[in-house]
């Protein structure tokens, strides 16, 4: 069954229960050998408690989004919590949006930007204003906030992000995000003015073109960032919530506003943010009793990944194995643990390979010895799709009533 | 993701690079115990050089068409391909000229044909003519071509297969393949006439009854061949192209023609026909420079498979082990070893039981000590649809993008 139609056929199914499931994202922990032969991340980490856990767990492996398919965290993310990630695609500048926790409404179009150099003729010299600091990048933000001016029937947001990034929101009716992007990815042209692919988006798009006019004077006298492109136009569109699909009261606890934005997104409560181990168990213990799903997003794992930094993922893993019997204590009655992606040192990015997953709840089929790769391979759960998860976890926490007599 | 969805996400994601894949098709090496609890061939065999790549491989399961269904070789190659062998359904009289090397066009509808008896009242008294012999066939068909009048508008070719099987092609503009075949399937009737199932057919099924018609008159004095039935009739589509696809340019080695017709149907390169294991290694050796994929058939495993030869079949397997030290030397960036479908000795054909799967990157997961299905069944990539493999191949090789931020 594809994702959408299971999620059909389980809405049938939905009973209501107490029972709290605890989904852990250890962001990227699959991981690779560094050479052929050796071990992975996992094979190489000391998790006395995850194996402990393992040995009385079901495991399996999760493919995000298809074979062979590297997601980003957005569509890696929307697969756990069981949206397609092929029809719930979110738009770039809303994840920008989400990534610096701005606070998106419906009512929202936001596009994600680039300072960038322009000569006097208008045509472009650098596409990334030489990466100027993300200090200058508050600098020259600041003095676009204070000379611009929202187009008629619109508020507007301009918002640092990082470097030469930037995110730009504008808020108001009837507002669409069917525009191509003005980033011509060439040098010695122009930026090209944002045009609606939609006749509907017109409108919103004379807007933005507006704010780039703008935009233009009030950055002239600068050396760098003396201009604005644009791209990943999306409107704000929240999916249909966990609560919606599931029946489920759903909490999210993320040290980083991208997840915590995700979580948003599927309508999740969300813990203010959060700065270490500590502070995301308090916050699951002060809220086990308002809800009955809970997330937590621990980073470091494709942190240390991205950064093709093995000795580093090996004791983010042993930190995250650290927290088990802590999260143990929060006595789950289903747990799982898992990946929103693999993020293998050996390629210091995201990748497609699939994520290894251990369920715990009182209705297991044996588990083996160890958390890794190699012993999920060879698990209860088998190999599949992430939006299998959602439908497994319920099924644990005994709220799905039989398909048929 | 179904397989053509699939596709289309993939689309979409493919960025061209020089490297390059080599997928080996070990024609039905997937097998069975001949006893129950005894050795498949692949466990039987000594199998050196794929058990080291083994190690350092991730290994895997690949179900062809879909569960419990045993696939020809021409939806079980396409499946290889990712071209979705339920959606591409190639007809049979294609793949029968695409199995003797007859180069087809797409102004082709082609037929197979049996030479069969008929008494004086054109009852059919056997479907086979006796199953004469290639050489008789041959004589039979000389006879038909040298009397045979094309149909207004046509060009016809009729060509010997093998004993008293042959192929018929028509043609000709705006020709249709929607024919029911003339074979009635039973004795002591006449044969049916070609008839249309779609009206736009009906000029063709005429083209076809004054064809068999004529031939029926031809043979008359035969004493066995002195009639024709015809089925599978089918127009020649050719496929999308692997290019098209995936930015790929293909490449294939095949010693048997229907390989050959196979890979020029998704507009592979097609090597001159090879004889032996030197030659298929020379023509890919002489290629590599203008290729990204390499294709090369092994056809034994399958043939002493139908055979029901388990000796021979384990002999051309360590057959096929012998060359992995020279295909390993072709230094290929991506090495598949897999199978369309398995041909187990103990059925004596073609089956419905996945097959082993070997893929050697610098980016596995762990491998296990033998190429075999059970190290497969427990291996990193898990039992899958054959179609998942062409986007695994490309992920490994670098030629997809991330889906989504």
């Amino acid at each position: 069954m594809r994702g959408e139609e299971l999620i059909g056929v389980i809405g049938g199914l939905l009973e209501r229960n107490g029972r709290r499931i605890l989904l852990v994202v250890a962001d990227g922990i699959g991981g690779l050998p560094m050479e052929p032969g050796g071990p992975t991340e996992l094979e190489a980490a000391r998790t006395p408690n995850l194996d402990a856990l393992a040995r009385v767990s079901s495991l399996g492996l999760l493919e995000p989004v298809g074979p062979g398919i590297t997601p980003g965290s957005g569509p890696a993310h929307l697969a756990l919590f069981g949206y397609d990630p092929v029809k719930f695609n979110i738009g770039r500048g809303v994840l920008e949006g989400l990534g610096i926790d701005f606070r998106l409404t419906p009512r929202d179009v936001a596009a994600r930007f680039n300072f960038a150099t322009a000569d006097r003729a208008g045509n472009l010299t650098d596409r990334r204003a030489g990466r100027i600091s993300t200090e200058e990048n508050r600098r020259v933000v600041g003095k676009l906030r204070a000379g611009l001016e929202a187009p008629a029937g619109t508020e507007l947001f301009i918002e640092t992000v990082k470097e030469h990034r930037g995110l730009l929101v504008l808020r108001g009716d009837g507002l669409r995000g069917e525009i191509h992007d003005t980033d011509p990815q060439a040098l010695g042209v122009p930026p090209l003015p944002a045009r609606a692919v939609d006749p509907a988006a017109e409108r919103t798009a004379d807007a933005f073109n507006r704010v780039i006019g703008q935009a233009g004077r009030i950055l002239a006298g600068e050396e760098r960032a003396n201009t604005i492109l644009l791209r990943g136009f999306a409107r704000y569109e929240p999916l249909p919530t966990m609560e919606d699909r599931y029946g489920l009261r759903a909490f999210a606890v993320a040290q980083y506003p991208m997840y915590r934005g995700l979580a948003r997104l599927v309508g999740m409560t969300v813990a203010p943010q959060t700065a270490s181990a500590e502070e995301d168990l308090a916050a699951l213990a002060s809220n086990a009793g308002g809800f009955d799903f809970f997330y937590l997003h621990f980073k470091k794992t494709d942190s240390r990944g991205e950064d093709g930094d093995f000795a580093g993922k090996v004791a983010a893993i042993e930190e995250l194995d650290a927290m088990v019997p802590r999260l143990l204590a929060l006595e789950p009655d289903v747990l799982a643990v898992t990946a929103d992606h693999s993020t293998p040192c050996a390629l210091a990015m995201h990748s497609w390979h699939p994520v290894p997953l251990l369920l715990r709840s009182p209705y297991c089929r044996g588990g083996r010895g160890r958390f890794t790769e190699a012993a999920c391979a060879g698990g209860a759960l088998g190999l599949r799709p992430s939006v299998h998860l959602m439908p497994i976890l319920l099924a644990h926490a005994r709220k799905l009533a039989k398909f048929g007599a």
